[in-house]
């Protein structure tokens, strides 16, 4: 199990998020949640966000919610995921929710739903299912 | 059909690709490459390019590809894609390179591989698989 | 929307299910069940259920599930489908469970997870989430 | 490295696949085929050979190419797969062509694409691209 200072730390060093504007929101054993403000900087053509910026938050909060149930010390890395794209990804900021579907010793399953949420609205615009690997001693 | 000048023009529209720093590379019928030069600022917490800068230029490459085998005056939305990062991200620059695995009227499949280039030599970092939907008269 | 007279029909038109064993169960508005009892016919190499055999019964409660908020008259077909395997696939009888995450016009994102049933225990073994598409005319 | 035998042994154990009616063709390092004629009691409501079967002989192809070339003595377990329905599955008989993307010492990612044989004319009907674990004295 990792707490939550460990999680911040992580969250920290990934530089993408960063750039992208992201930040961490709550964090719980199994459960890791990520904002991402809007920005024109972060849209696709048709000017909704990109479903690259979908993925990275997305995937970091899969990331992150399955190294709270992993071994201390331990370092997490995506193996794969899959995003499917459910509504125009349109709004003030969004929030990309994961959970651990199943947690193992070597590989963890975790989903993630990203929202929009507009003048207190939320609307789910994505989800994504993937496995995440234990590295043991790369933290 | 859309040609060359099409392709350029949707690119240059998402914005998430210039704040990547990313680039278009060669287009033709079916295939689109995208190149990204390394910059810390892309990095997860291990100093790898993040998985979601992988998804980001491998989901616009797919994206593109398929829009240049779609009728005129199309355009392209993803559906979902799965993404497997196959080694570490670790380069010089990157390039996603995606192909038309079938071209429907209303949907197409695309592939990507992205390489990592380092010193002349490229190595398979990721590999993709899209789904990507024609919105007629939505260029 | 199609009822669940439509529903048990397309179902029993599914050669592949009977051919497996496989039975409907509850059916309701963007849900579905099919239920599978174990037979070492439909095992792996190690004596579990085979990949293929749950991906099989996912697949068709999902497209099911996602008939079941389609147009009268309309036909599903898979567009693609992802399955995440999350523990060994042991038990007297399986169950897939689909739902729809998000109903459109011509695609529909359902998700199913599959439960192995042993003694009155329920143990989740794996979860799908695909991609439907409604064809008009081809009930 | 597991050779010819090894591959055809633990094809053999696959009880699906004697249900399904399938067998094995080619084998080679890192690629193996798997064929499968076509008969009704495979079907989906339309006639056409279900994506549970489509998906049940490519991801044996998948799981026995990442075999060949694991650790002798190691059993090989699908972590996941997507699989994307490319045309209608309608055909004397169908091949499940399986190459392995990267093989790693715990992880081996692969790819299988299945092809439509009819009447001496091949159409590629669907693509896998999958994840499969190494189990250690597990054969």
């Amino acid at each position: 199990m990792n707490d939550d200072a460990v999680i911040r730390a992580t969250f920290s060093k990934q530089e993408l998020m960063r750039t992208l504007g992201a930040s961490l929101g709550a964090v719980a054993p199994g459960g890791v949640e990520i904002v991402l403000p809007w920005r024109p900087e972060l849209g696709q053509q048709g000017g909704l966000l990109h479903a690259g910026a979908i993925a990275s938050v997305a995937d970091s909060a899969c990331g992150l919610a399955a190294l709270t149930l992993m071994d201390e010390g331990a370092g997490v890395v995506s193996v794969e995921f899959k995003l499917n794209l459910l509504a125009p990804a349109r709004g003030e900021r969004f929030a990309a929710r994961a959970r651990v579907v199943r947690a193992g010793r070597t590989l963890t399953i975790a989903a993630a739903d990203v929202f929009a949420i507009d003048g207190g609205t939320e609307t789910i615009v994505a989800t994504m299912l993937g496995t995440m690997i234990s590295r043991k001693g790369r933290a």
